[in-house]
């Protein structure tokens, strides 16, 4: 047998504790199953003593991690700290242009600065692996580099940030609004103190970042894509697309488009019976369209400690393995800056829900404007039930462009009988 | 630029034309993503002439196959015609003797010979790859191998045949008998002339040995398998499923139980909202429960021309980045031949449909030998519509032991008030 492939781990927070046990529990089977045993020769972390359990008092201890970038007996660094920039990105750098490989789990790292980080694995002639930064469990990076690589990708869309998706499915569930159940997911740990990360769509933004430019061979542009979170999502949106047959769901959404390629971020309503609408709680799932291969559907958990240590780990020994492969799978002098088509080239159909004086002739005005723009009109809904004087007008389009949709929201919204801000939500079909 | 990766395809058929259509539509976009250009080298297949929308004048052809196999100008024979044994087993082991890695998509193949043709692999250092064989589209072995490598297998379970997923999905949806839809899809070449292959669960075996060869590192075992298809379901069963909230699909199941590893392909009645009750007509899908990563489900085309050669081409590939790994991950001597656990092991649910003598008394003999066996009943349907004197009696039970259950049956179909043999088929719980 060859001999052991060295790990540093800097960071043994949830998925540091994940990756050391499954390190720890399965040395044999993955020593048999990559031909060379996999140890684990130093670690940084916080805390020393706390107990994670595993034992680690016999494995070498950094106080600071950039020491481990440094150090001879490493042959791969593993970094779990996080953050775009700091600490995490400086350890990266040193340990690749120390000619050690690296396996991250941080999106927000890789989003902002894989090109640089690339160019200097490459140099180096090392691995940068980051299957754990999108999707957790699911193996979608090593998919769209390896299993499905030899399609060319309409579209690569999913449910990316389990939070967010904890939030939506619970709303439905429980009858209860996004302000009640993100608190609760705040107590029940599966959202921060500060969750605009998540509920904003920046979390879904850095890993669809990394999906476009895997699917399209292009540098992760995360400054252009559209970005808009769940916090205007109410719970009568919620029940309304219930009742015309779709839920809501934030997606995270790349295609290949005549005017270049699309990337936004936002809620959807989709189909409840389509592969992504039947995706609930802290799932992930990820749809994806190849010319060869057709449609496509991973579905698996997104975050935690086993889930996000079983990617990391399988990076680990892809590197154990002996695998050669650039970052962004094409080399960083080959990958493109293509032209993204902006949100204002979408066509789509959408959902619109008013807040109208209850009076007749409001439905009139309304359709005036949709038919002055050209926009033909699905289905309508308005309930009886309803508060004061003010009530609910629910309305879905056919496909039709964003820019007539946002010129005829504009209008709608200076209405004298419009009581509310409408809530617009675009409808995705799979 | 390294120098090209030389191909031989033998086979041109339908999985042959899309390996070829995809070499030569996406050239440049492979090339870039391997970083080596993959040259189509030659080509053997029954017929030159047949047009298969690429042009193939201009490469070199070979009247047998067999002589690829020693051709001095190929790098990767990539076998596509088919067959346990005959030309197709000398064409890999011949190419592989001569130093040639070689991509199937066989499944016969592999289930059967995969071991011997492993080590002849192995002995040369060269690839063999079976991506296609196992799913059509669905990147599975590459997952099982590469991107859940971390974790230890609970259970694989699949919807692996899409010629029997066809016939229920049709047979629910359009209330139709086996025979009927059958017909049908073999109009439409979804069956074969000689359907026994599909229908009887063989190869969905062929398939499931595969996969749990690469789960538990174990040599592929198709005699261990237990097996049963589609033939017996009748139009009844899936009514009465789906009143149940069920519906019902050929699985293929492995999993790690107490008394050793359990392979059985047999129809199952799946909860319809369920990820695999979902999966409907031609499509193929792949549950896994890992230690660490939890569930996760794998959803695409199981076959066709263009799933089935993405994974072709992924292989090559694969081959064409310089990757290095075992057949079936492990080395040769290193895999095992466990304990499987037989079906009298098995403990289930089950679904029993009775054709019963229509006066009183007959549930109270039923339910009487399912008390004699210890079975608890879970639920009971018996509709009052029903032709004759012969009424149906629809039972479902608590989890139970096979060996008792199939005592009961036997019992039961003893009865004089029992006028067919009983239609029993097992509930699996995702």
């Amino acid at each position: 047998m060859t001999k052991p492939l060295k790990i540093g781990i800097a960071g043994l927070g949830t998925v540091g504790g994940g990756t050391l046990k499954i390190l720890n529990e399965h040395a044999e089977l993955l020593a048999a199953r990559t031909g060379r045993p996999i140890v684990v020769s130093a670690i940084s972390a916080k805390d020393r003593k706390k107990n994670r359990g595993v034992d680690i008092s016999k494995i070498r201890w950094f106080e600071n991690p950039l020491d481990m970038a440094a150090d001879a007996d490493i042959d791969v660094v593993v970094e779990l700290i996080g953050g775009a920039d700091g600490i995490a990105k400086t350890l990266v750098e040193k340990a690749l242009e120390n000619g050690k490989s690296v396996v991250t789990a941080n999106k927000a790292l890789i989003a902002h600065h894989g090109v640089t980080l690339a160019k200097i694995a490459e140099k180096n002639n090392k691995i940068l692996a980051f299957e754990a930064a999108v999707a957790g469990g699911i193996p979608i990076i090593k998919a769209l580099r390896d299993g499905l690589a030899a399609n060319q990708f309409k579209r690569v869309m999913g449910i990316l940030n389990g939070t967010c998706n904890y939030i939506l499915t619970s709303m439905a569930e429980t009858k209860r609004s996004f302000e009640e159940v993100l608190k609760e997911a705040q107590k029940l740990g599966y959202a921060e103190a500060e969750p605009s990360f998540d509920v904003d769509g920046i979390d879904t933004a850095h890993k669809l970042a990394i999906l476009t430019s895997l699917a399209y061979g292009s540098m992760p542009a995360i400054d252009k894509i559209m970005v808009e979170g769940i916090r205007h999502i109410s719970l009568s949106d919620i029940t309304f697309a219930a009742e015309l047959g779709y839920v809501i769901k934030l997606l995270g959404i790349a295609a290949q488009t005549p005017q270049g390629i699309e990337q936004r971020v936002h809620p959807c309503l989709v189909k409840s019976h389509s592969p992504l609408g039947t995706v609930s709680g802290v799932y992930n799932a990820i749809f994806i369209e190849g010319d060869a291969v057709g449609n496509m559907f991973f579905e698996g958990r997104g975050a935690g400690a086993g889930p996000t240590a079983s990617s990391v780990v399988a990076d680990i020994m892809d590197i154990a393995r002996g695998v050669n492969y650039k970052p962004f799978t094409l080399p960083v002098a080959e990958l493109q800056q293509p032209n993204f088509s902006g949100i204002d080239n979408l066509r789509a159909s959408y959902y619109l829900r008013l807040s109208v004086s209850d009076r007749p002739g409001v439905l009139a005005e309304v359709t005036a404007i949709f038919r002055q723009e050209n926009i033909s009109l699905q289905s309508f809904l308005q309930p009886s039930h309803h508060a004061g004087d003010v009530a609910q007008l629910v309305l879905t389009t056919h496909e039709t462009g964003e820019a007539a949709m946002q010129r005829a929201i504009k209008t709608i919204s200076a209405l004298e009988s419009i009581k509310e801000p409408p809530t617009m939500i675009r409808i995705e079909n799979l």
